[in-house]
């Protein structure tokens, strides 16, 4: 295989139209500041609209049509707390809790690369040391570096 | 230490104001889709400012601003390569490149949740089967699952 020092991967080619891609398609449910924001407070037990606001500084406008967006997309799920009045709140579905490597993985690039001085939160594994992920080859097991993979364009526009 | 049954992580409490997050750090770099798509040319080996408007589909005006951005972010870097007239491409830095776990989560999340039928693109490790790269521990080696973590605030805010 080809794989460049640069860190690139294998150039696959120009496009006559947008290369069609899962990375865009993920963009389009969740490629968002305020979307992604509102999983990382219901992964940190957040579920109520005001908390949520709170939490993450958006306007309420903006807030109501994410938690919509989540929901249509399948992230999120909305249950009702209370009966009178009717109040809900938005928990992760399975597909939600598969975008933790997303989030993992913004986290420690922005404690390295776009936080000044001590991270405003440490996690913790379960193991009881400090939570610092990697990404593995599923089947060799080995770290997955820039530079060692390769992309193969299965569509002509890729 | 308190792990919950639903995914979710130990619930770090309300915040008066935003949430100091390295999450939120990160997306005021590259948390827009067009950015992270411009991103993604990159690790696809595609620097040059014509290439990378037509496999995105982003518009001049924006691909420049946010190209400009990443610049001066760190992200990526300015390199020339004709003299006459002066034409340059965009290079991935050190930065830019410890963003492919974001890009592979993304990529993983989006094949699985957000592609209908075929994903566009397969991936190959350098180990020659197809890249499917998961989140492990660093410490004790063990998979990094939802509801396995624990965040603790540093700061009041969190």
């Amino acid at each position: 295989m080809d794989f460049r020092t640069d860190g690139t991967v294998y150039n696959v080619g120009m496009a006559t139209r947008p290369r069609e891609c899962s990375i865009a398609n993920a963009l389009t449910v969740i490629g968002e500041r305020w979307s992604l924001l509102v999983l990382r407070e219901a992964f940190l037990g957040v579920h109520r609209f005001d908390d949520i606001q709170r939490n993450t500084g958006a306007s309420r406008d903006i807030l109501a049509a994410r938690l919509r967006r989540l929901v249509e997309s399948g992230v999120l799920r909305r249950v009702q707390y209370e009966r009178h009045p009717p109040r809900y709140e938005y928990v992760l579905t399975d597909a939600g809790r598969d975008l933790q490597p997303v989030l993992i993985a913004l986290r420690q690039w922005g404690e390295r690369y776009a936080t000044v001085g001590e991270p405003p939160t440490r996690w913790w594994h379960r193991c009881g040391r400090p939570l610092e992920a990697r990404m593995v080859c599923a089947h060799c097991g080995e770290a997955v570096r820039p530079g060692e993979s390769q992309a193969e364009p299965l569509s002509s526009s890729a």
